[in-house]
Order: C-alpha cells, then structure tokens, then sequence
C-alpha cells in the first residue's frame, strides 16, 4: 500500500495537486459497490468512506459503523471520525485542516465518480480549491504489483476449474440458464464472493449474439455454446473468461469447426504479440489482421480485450499508456455470424518481462 | 409502463420541464448496473442507453448492441440509434430534435446519479437549457403497483423458502461464510439472478455488530447468528430479510431469550402501526419507544427500515412523504451489545388500505 502511495503521489506532483480526495458510497442494489480506488489504495473494503491523500499524509473519513473497520484495514491512513448528523463535507473539512490545507490549496475529485450533487455540496462547502481530475488512480492500477499478480493468478486458476466442471456437465436438453447457475454455484464454491459479470451462455443462434442475455433456450446436440464468465475472488480480484463448447450427441458443422480454429489462432497470435512496449492498437490488430486474412473481418464486432483487475473491466484501457510489465489484460477475439453461429475465445494474460503469460489455464476444444 | 410515464409526466409538469433525460452506464465490477430508473419507466433492463421523456413522446438512445433489445424491452420509446463511433451527445442532440425541444427548453437530469464529467459533456454538448433534479423518479417508485406487488411477493416468498433451508442445516463447528454460501446458492436455486447484498452471518460476539463482514468465524452451540439476505429476483425485484437463529447443541442464555422477545415485539408493534397516512418517523417511533421502555434503547443503534423494490435499499426512504398503499418497507429492529450478542428481526412489509401485510412469511425462533 505504502509503494501504491508514493506512486500516485508522483502522479499528483505532476498536476500540482496539494491533495486528492477519493470518495466511495452505496449504491442500493449493487452487492459490489464502486470502491475499487478507495480499496486499492488504503486496503479499506467498506462501502463508505473519504480518502484525502496529501504530498505527506493520508486520511480517511469514515462513519461509526465503520471505525473499527477502517482501522484495522487501513492502518496507513489516519482515521477522521464522521459523527452520527455530521455533514460528510463538515468531516473533510476537518481532514483538509488537520493536513494543513487551505483555501487556495489545490484539491482534486475524481470527476468521473463523483455524482454531479456532491460535487455541487463539496464545491460550495469544501475550504479547498476544488479542481476536476480523471483516472490518476486508474492509471496506476493498470500495472499489477506482486500481491496483485498473486491474487489473479488464485482467481484465474479456480476460474479454470469451474469450466472444466461445467464443460463436462454440458448436454442436450438443458437451458442456458441451468448452465449459468452450474457456473455461478461452482464459482462460489471455488472461493468466489460473487460473479464479477452476469455470466453469459449463448447456445446456437444465440452464440452470434456478443451481449446475449442469457435465457431459457435448451442446447441442441452439436450447437455451439459461448460461456462468459468470472469471479470476484481474494482481495476483490476479479477473473474473465470464455470458452467456446460444442454440445455432445452430433459433430458440430465444418462451418463452426473453421471459425472456432480461425478465432484460437487469433487469440494465440495476439498473444505471442504482447511484450512491453507494444501499443494496446497493435496488440488488437494483430488478431484482428488474422481474422481479416482469412475472410472473416466483418464478423469480428468488438475490441480484443481490456485492462483486469479490481474490476472485470478495469476503467482504464492502455488507451495511452503502452503494455508494460504487470498489465494484465484479456485476449479474447470472437466471431459472430447471424443464422451461423458464434464463436468467441478469452483469456487473461499478464504481460512479463519475456512476453505474455496465459493465467487461464482452461483448455481449448478438441475436435 | 404507461401509467408511469402519466405519473412521470405529472411531476415533471410541477416542476416545469420540457424534458427529462435519464441515463445508465455500465460501471466495472458491479454485475447489478445502475438501471432501476430505466427499467422502470421503459422495461429496458440493459446497462447503456438514455432516455428522454417529454410531455408527449419517449425516446431511448441506445448503441448497436442494445437496438434489438431496446426494440423488445422498450416498446413504448422511440429508439434513437446510436452508430459506432458516435458521440452520446451528438445522439441525445438528435433526440431532442425529433422531440422538438430548443436550446430554451427546460431539460432536467438527474444530479444524485449523473457523473461530474458527463454533466460536464452534457452542459456544454447538449442543446437544451439543462437543470439539475433530484429524485423524480424514485418518488414514484415509492408506490409499487400491482405488477411489482406480485414480483416482490414471490421474492420475499422464494427468500423465506431459503431461511426455512438453511435454518435447518445451522450446527455447531460451520463457518459463517460456510451459511452464507449455503443461503446464496439456495437463493439462486429458489430463482435468484443475483444476491440483492452480501449475506451478513454475524455469529456469537460478531451478533452484536450490525454491519459484520461475514468471516471464517465457527458457529458454537447456544449462541445467537444474525443471517441478513435477499435475491434479486425476476423484473429485477429484492427482497430483504433478517433471521436470528440459535446453533442446537446448548440452551440460548436468558438475557438473549429476553432481547429476542424485546426484538419480535417491538418488529410486531411497528407492522400493527403502519398504514396510510403514517409517516416514516412515527412508525420508527413505535418500534424505538418499545425497546426504550424495555431498557435496551441505546442498543438500537440504526433506524427501522428502509423502502425496497428494484433496490435493497430504495434510495428515496419516504423521508417526505407519509406511507400510502402500495409502499413497501421493511421492519428490522435490532439490540446489539458488546461482549453479550444481538438480535436483528426483520420483514418486508407492503402498505394496503387494512394496514401493513407481511410478506416475508418465514417464522420466528421458538426458544
């Protein structure tokens, strides 16, 4: 935590900010709430809290049912008691005076969390120059540190074994949503908290469909089955993955074997093409060119993957910043023919000093 | 979804506005987006699009993964399409146009759930005169029709299935998340997309912290376990329950046998006070005065309850407005002390003309 700190302080340093404020809250249905800066930073799990990170100091402002929480789980930072009726803005107040912050202090927000009321509250009561800011926080979370690394690899593993459960259960007759439940238990069994997505299963038509919401449909022999889907593990990692099944009773068309062959050898490609320094536009292109070449271009409707992480799609792509050591991302092309069928395959890989490192060991299908 | 639109429409008209714009974005992690204002006004239940609503038409802006969905869910708006590569704004714009709404118009979003950044694209993309508004929507979804009554009614029977499930199985030497585990698959089991929040198993001493974060903690005979759940269930509706069981194995001691009794009565009290016209701090009132009187009153730490429909926690909690039939809250009173253990009970309860129905039908312990 210390190390995350003294990056984003450099990042800080260079816009100048005397302080950075990061503010996590419920939001109702939600069983994940959007704290994953506020995590990252301080280790603080909770569903509500303030960070205020300074060039020396860091606090986090938080209510009474989470004191003991916060710390325990945030022993870097200083704990600001909310008190039952205080305003939350009273409370940072007393953080940015306790930081020695004033008036003309530069204090940023992270503007694409912040709902457009609190930050109406923050720029009316806040005794700080409140300034707009986007992503400082996302960007480090781009490259993993070696606690990151080890809790994706934990994720992706068990990830790998739900599939291969499932993919041996698969058979005609069952509904997709039989599959996604099969999925969504054995996740939870295998140490998941939750799903990091709905999980998706298209069969059949369905299958061309990238989004499918997944649905009452029975798998027919011989069709084939996109399965999407991960967890939320240890540490709030999250694991995504797609594999392409076809349902045993009837071989699947010569149609459906080509692309299923076309998108492996794309992903792999792409794959062998991600080191440090490669652009997240040449990485796609890569696959994209393969699928191209063999005639199939048009078909392929989506980027090649995005940043994982704390979040199944981390908010911040690459969109810049080139691969470097510790990016983990996913490889995963996808072909989608209307009245054919649809084949996508994914992987989380993790970008290493000697090239990339397949972290779903899930196998491919055997013809 | 017509008679909410009229409904919609009558308050937009208290407040003067040509036009509401409504908007849902995927956020990372969280497998529940944001969407309940959109699914509720227009049936879309995917996770991008906004909607704009004028006096007399609706529109739905949505991207080309959701065209055929939007068509499906939505057949009430018009859908604006928006192409690949295109700006939100410049499609919203568009909107606007077919809606016949100027740069004069008054065109409102909503503060609490819009991004700093995109009010930010918004005011200065959009061609309207765009104001800020709070809530417009949840006020309605304070009244549950008839079709939301009958989707809450099977949630919170699917959910009092799975207590009587798990009740069963609690013995010593089970950890909490072991339960957990146990409620989260039956709840998926009994029809649940989704759990509507982290199950809390809060065993012996941890009993007595209302927020616990259920842990590797094993459960010990004779002592009290708090199991706070609920599923989202089908039209994405939630249900909220909390049961106090005691581990078999040994004699609940007398002081948990008296604050369990002090807990149901006051939970008793509250649902034979609730009826139209009543206002959520009398009806807190009735549970908090009776606990009061029994001595434990600085043990109830949190208010009684909280509105519940597409939300576990509805955001708008009838803070203004007195109940009236259709409202849906629940009734959870709690004592929880340090070092002894604590109690929470908690119904969803729906508000008819004869007073408040329970409609988590789950029994209480019986020592």
């Amino acid at each position: 935590m210390k190390e995350r700190l003294s990056r984003l302080r450099k990042a800080m340093m260079k816009e100048k900010l005397a302080g950075l404020l990061i503010r996590v809250t419920e939001s109702g249905q939600s069983t994940q709430p959007n704290n994953q800066n506020v995590l990252y930073l301080s280790g603080f799990g909770g569903s509500t809290a303030v960070l205020l990170v300074t060039a020396r100091q860091a606090f986090i402002v938080a209510d009474a049912r989470y004191y003991e929480r916060a710390r325990l789980e945030a022993p870097h930072f200083r704990l600001v008691k909310m008190k039952r009726g205080e305003k939350a803005t009273t409370c940072i107040n007393r953080a940015l005076k306790l930081a020695r912050l004033t008036k003309r202090s530069k204090v940023a927000f992270e503007s694409s969390r912040l709902p457009h009321d609190v930050y109406l509250a923050w720029s009316k009561e806040l005794e700080a120059n409140l300034v707009a800011t986007s992503h400082l926080v996302e960007r480090l979370r781009q490259y993993k540190d070696e606690a990151e690394l080890k809790y994706l690899t934990k994720a992706c593993r068990a990830t790998s074994k739900v599939y291969d459960e499932v993919a041996a259960l698969i058979k005609p007759g069952m509904r997709e949503v039989d599959v996604a439940l099969e999925i969504d238990m054995r996740l939870r069994k295998h140490g998941a908290s939750d799903n990091s997505f709905s999980s998706i299963v298209a069969s059949g038509p369905n299958s061309a469909i990238p989004h499918h919401a997944t649905g009452n449909r029975r798998l027919k022999a011989g069709e084939p089955v996109v399965m999407d889907f991960g967890g939320v593990f240890d540490g709030g990692y999250c694991s995504d993955i797609t594999r392409t099944v076809f349902v045993p009773g009837k071989k699947p068309s010569a149609k459906m074997q080509e692309i299923y062959q076309i998108v492996l050898e794309a992903n792999r490609q792409a794959r062998l093409a991600l080191k440090p320094g490669v652009k997240y536009r040449e990485y796609d292109e890569v696959a994209r060119d393969y699928i191209i070449r063999r005639g199939y271009g048009k078909y392929f409707t989506h980027g090649l993957g995005h940043s994982l992480g704390l979040e199944a799609h981390d908010p911040y792509d690459y969109v810049g910043d080139p691969f470097d050591v510790g990016a983990v991302v996913t490889d995963e092309p996808g072909i989608y023919i209307e009245g054919v069928g649809g084949v996508r395959i994914e992987d989380d890989l993790v970008v290493t000093e000697n090239g990339a490192r397949r972290l779903t060991g899930a196998p491919y299908w055997k013809f």
